[in-house]
């Protein structure tokens, strides 16, 4: 299954943020929505998503597809090769429209619902080809959490299930087939016990909003993020394992340790009592403001699970080693011009901040080292070629510092080689702020190519050595950076 | 209150990590424990601590202090300035043995006890001085987690309550007060309802294990982690706030989307089958294995959110900022060996390595860069001085690779100014590994001193350059690097 084109039945905060991860993931979106406002909201989740993936990956994303606003399910239907519907949580209203998009769209194109709790076995109902209905159940922000629950009705095909789940992984998703249809599937489930114990410690007050979601972040939340429960368990039962955590544990579940017997009375009185504490403790930041901090921080527990190869990390890392091969192989003979090569753009990330508030030193090599990545790629030293048993390793680097860049501030890199022979690359690279094309540093690297096992330099290999060279021959003519060659020290002043 | 001794109650998985968050932070330990594999237990969780502090801070941790295993209550009590109560969670026990402790006990020194979930004022009911008694409810692993529920009794001062929370600040921890007493407290509860909806899944063959976890960890599990569920849901409100939320949610409290009206018994087919999914979740892998996944994962998220400034990484913030400011200041003079200086020592991260497994370039300037932050720590540049308006930036960097670091390695970097006058430093170090005392890499720097607001260079204030002046005096007598001054570039071969 091959999606260019996904078709979005409504576009709210569900919807519009599929269409941000379609549209990120090179995919065009019609979606259909009534709502007047529909264009302006969902422009604004498309700058917040692509605002956070280009904190999340440095891998080569595809060109971002198209998208537009439709006011009929037809429409949106129409052509697409995969439909979602985000409709509102009503299951006459899911089944009346799911079947009128169905009498638009090709035959052999899925339908996945973001229903969180519906079942699938009556959503299907109304359809002519029920076989290709799944519930992709997904979590707000869509664009960036990775679970999407997967579970299908009674007639639900296997291929249908398979197929769905295949899609949401290749946007970068980590599908959890739900194996028996339950009302509010795995995660709504958990997070509807603990919601209901949250509203009984409001209402009896225990603790405020604030202090319950204090009590979480600061505490098993944290653990909550990368293992989930059963297995923390596990681990605090030590080496006996878990039979002897659930000795343990086991009597406490006599004990009178929650509410949940019973669910509280949503009266007015308790609507004003959570109202007033969600306020007091959002205090004057914005819901605006609030999604972005919510996003950098997903982003930055991303990037921190990487580095341990789990949990959302492992699903981030996947996600763009699909990137990586899916990148158009930019020729050599394409890259060569009468410039130095352009490997690379960014923005400042948040993280990269020092107690200046300036792009830490540190940082700037980092910039520098992927840009060499960038040219690695280019002549064929990729992760392949490193697999294979060669590589390039950075011998020297000189950097000099020029003009401060500020959080957020894009920026490009270029790349010239000033020399190279069988060993060895000497290149420089000037790091320019996007916004006014004014040099923010330069870096001059030599780098040695090795035999990684034998931890020795060696002769590239002929399908490097050949790629590399018409680069070499082509930069020759490019004038030489006035400070290239030149050492550190104190010189006399003029 | 100076805490220079802890008196430990119970020596277990609670009490070991309570020991080495003291040790760790500079307070000796007395833990009593009858358990005659105390010393080797409590040993393990101490080396776990280590690693995990080693990889959380480059803030300077105090010298750790001692500890030593007692078999009586009274041993541990005696000459402590707090104890802490980490007993079997029996009620008549706990009641019976911190009577005992109290007889060897100063009359100054308050009990926190680790309890999950009994009532303070039943707890304190045995003691001659119940006012100095207090909850304070810890999280596993303790020498990590954050949060410490602080829950006083009908009997606990306020004083107590306030002091207890100041204790725990200042290790690291941050105490949540829980203004109602109450089975549980809050955090518990809130598990407690997760785990029993976890529970009937698993009993039903909803789910399994794995996949509860896996709903969790790539699903909420993720957002719990530093905004809780409140906020997390105000913000999927949107603008019209949380009323607006609460009235699209409000029925499904109505829905049969939990069967927490009820808990499921917990039969020897039901423990059975728990514990064949836990086992076939973990795998091969071992507890210990395991714990030090976690404990990593736990580091990097709070580093990531530290970034963000948010939620538990704002916890690691203001535990630093108490780190730096309580380093003991290392005198200009005592620093004036024959020798460069020597203000850094570290081990390779595991979010260090690159692709070819080794410590990332870029990590290794930011090696050299937390170097210069000791020198200018020494120097009087310190955040103080940045934040009056003057700051050191580096202008010119050169590195020069010369041997691989391993993951986990231990380095030292060693410092030496080569030359300064009244705007610049030049400064040459060395990282070496500290497994052969072989040299890592070398970094040349020019740092320039300058106005921030003005963002130009301007001559050092004297406070900086009277500090600043004898160590140039000394290490112009040290012997000039080979390499220093080098510049970059292909030579002809000999």
């Amino acid at each position: 299954m091959h999606v260019k084109k996904v078709g979005l039945l409504g576009g709210g905060v569900i919807g519009g943020a599929w269409a941000a991860r379609a549209v990120l993931n090179g995919m065009d979106a019609v979606i259909c929505d009534t709502d007047p406002e529909a264009e302006r909201k969902v422009a604004e989740v498309m700058e917040n998503a692509r605002r956070a993936y280009s904190m999340m990956t440095i891998a080569p994303l595809p060109k971002p597809g198209t998208w537009r606003i439709v006011r009929t399910l037809e429409e949106a239907a129409e052509g697409a090769d995969f439909i979602q519907e985000s409709l509102p949580e009503r299951e006459d209203l899911k089944i009346r429209l799911l079947a009128q998009a169905e009498t638009a769209m090709r035959d052999d194109v899925i339908i996945g619902s973001s229903t969180s709790g519906l079942l699938p076995t009556r959503l299907q109902s109304g359809l002519k080809h029920p076989e290709r209905f799944v519930v992709g159940h997904p979590f707000n922000p869509v664009y960036l959490m990775p679970l999407v629950e997967v579970c299908g009705g009674a007639l639900t095909s296997e291929k249908t299930r398979q197929d769905a789940a295949s899609f949401y992984t290749s946007i970068g998703m980590r599908p959890l087939h739900v194996r028996k249809e339950i009302d509010g599937f795995i995660a709504d489930r958990l997070m509807e016990a603990l919601w209901r114990e949250a509203l009984w410690l409001i209402n009896d007050d225990i603790a405020t909003a604030e202090e319950i979601d204090d009590a979480m972040r600061f505490g098993p939340g944290l653990r909550w993020a990368f293992m989930g429960t059963l297995l923390v368990y596990r681990i605090a039962g030590g080496e006996p394992g878990m039979r002897h955590f659930m000795n343990q544990f086991g009597p406490s579940l006599k004990w009178p340790w929650t509410k949940l017997m019973d669910t509280p009375e949503l009266t007015e009185a308790l609507l004003d009592k959570i109202v007033a504490q969600s306020d007091a403790q959002a205090g004057d930041v914005s819901i605006r403001d609030y999604e972005r901090l919510r996003d950098s921080c997903l982003v930055s527990i991303f990037q921190a699970l990487k580095t341990n190869d789990y949990a959302a990390g492992q699903v981030l890392a996947n996600y763009e080693k699909q990137l990586w091969a899916g990148q158009a192989k930019t020729s050599v003979a394409a890259s060569i011009t009468n410039e130095p090569l352009r490997l690379y753009e960014g923005r400042v990330e948040p993280g990269w901040l020092d107690y200046n508030g300036h792009m830490n030193e540190s940082r700037y090599l980092q910039v520098f080292s992927t840009a060499s990545d960038g040219l690695l790629q280019l002549i064929g030293a990729d992760v392949g070629y490193v697999e294979r048993g060669h590589s390039f390793y950075t011998a020297e680097t000189h950097i000099i510092h020029v003009r401060e860049m500020r959080a957020d501030a894009p920026f490009y890199v270029t790349t010239q080689i000033l020399a190279a022979d069988e060993k060895r690359m000497h290149v420089w690279q000037t790091i320019y702020r996007a916004e006014d094309d004014l040099v923010a540093a330069t870096g001059e690297h030599m780098y040695l190519h090795v035999n990684s096992a034998a931890g020795k330099a060696c002769p590239m290999l002929p399908e490097v050595a050949d790629k590399l060279a018409p680069i070499v021959t082509a930069h020759a003519n490019l004038p030489r950076p006035a400070n290239a060659g030149r050492s550190i020290g104190i010189r006399p002043k003029a």
